[in-house]
């Protein structure tokens, strides 16, 4: 189909993959940044007026694929498709930043999920959400339910 | 990093990619299915209870990249990671759909804009939005200011 590439990496807090908040209302609000490879920071032309990006990345700490798992925050197990496992066919990840400013190759950016090191694939702007009332979540929706019914 | 292989492909109305809407206000509201490989059915188990999926895919009747290109609804040139351009470092495209049934390794969606044939990378459940008065949708939101000028 075609050869992935980084066209650049991720530098994050995180060193390992433990300290990465997981699960039901895990926060992502830590900051980092996405530094581009030189070759392509011409790519990011007129990308400081959006707020908010798509970054596409690789999770390249993993190998292989479950096609059910237990995600951390539930007991029983689910589809991948339907998880954010990275133990996936194609181990491609995606994450909302939040844009808080660029310099140069290098954009400094909210809502980092990813190791240090991480290769970055691909950017997109972020242009329109679905409304909230609009979601169904499923079997997250069970589980926060029960929680919530436990409390 | 890996070779990236379809979990399925998409089944669309779209068979050139002349007809699919582009640009500003295009709305993309038509039917279409996921057809996922049956070697990957296991995978969607409870993925029938989410509203909205991302589907990752790839472009695959895209060749090469421009690190700035003139989208369609603009005569002014902006870096590739500012624009959804298929002429990308990376052939990954990202779109959001509706779910609207499952039947054993077919999903039926609304929101395609993939032609037919389409190879599907990944699927992965939609679980929250930014709020769009959060949004700033750099130089997209000009033109609709410009042309809503002329008007």
């Amino acid at each position: 189909m075609f050869t992935p590439r980084a066209i650049g990496y991720i530098r994050s807090p995180y060193s390992e993959a433990s300290k990465i908040p997981k699960g039901l209302g895990a926060k992502h609000d830590v900051e980092g940044e996405l530094e581009i490879l030189p070759e392509f920071e011409q790519g990011l032309l007129d990308i400081d007026g959006f707020s908010h990006l798509y970054v596409i990345w690789c999770f390249d700490r993993s190998d292989g694929f479950d096609l059910c798992g237990r995600p951390p925050c539930d007991d029983r197990a689910h589809g991948v498709f339907a998880t954010r496992s990275p133990r996936r066919p194609n181990p491609i990840a995606l994450t909302v930043v939040e844009l808080l400013g660029r310099r140069g190759n290098r954009l400094r950016v909210r809502g980092v999920d990813m190791l240090d090191g991480t290769p970055i694939l691909d950017i997109k702007p972020y242009l329109s959400s679905i409304p909230e009332d609009h979601l169904r979540r499923g079997w997250l929706a069970e589980v926060e339910a029960r929680k919530a019914d436990t409390k």
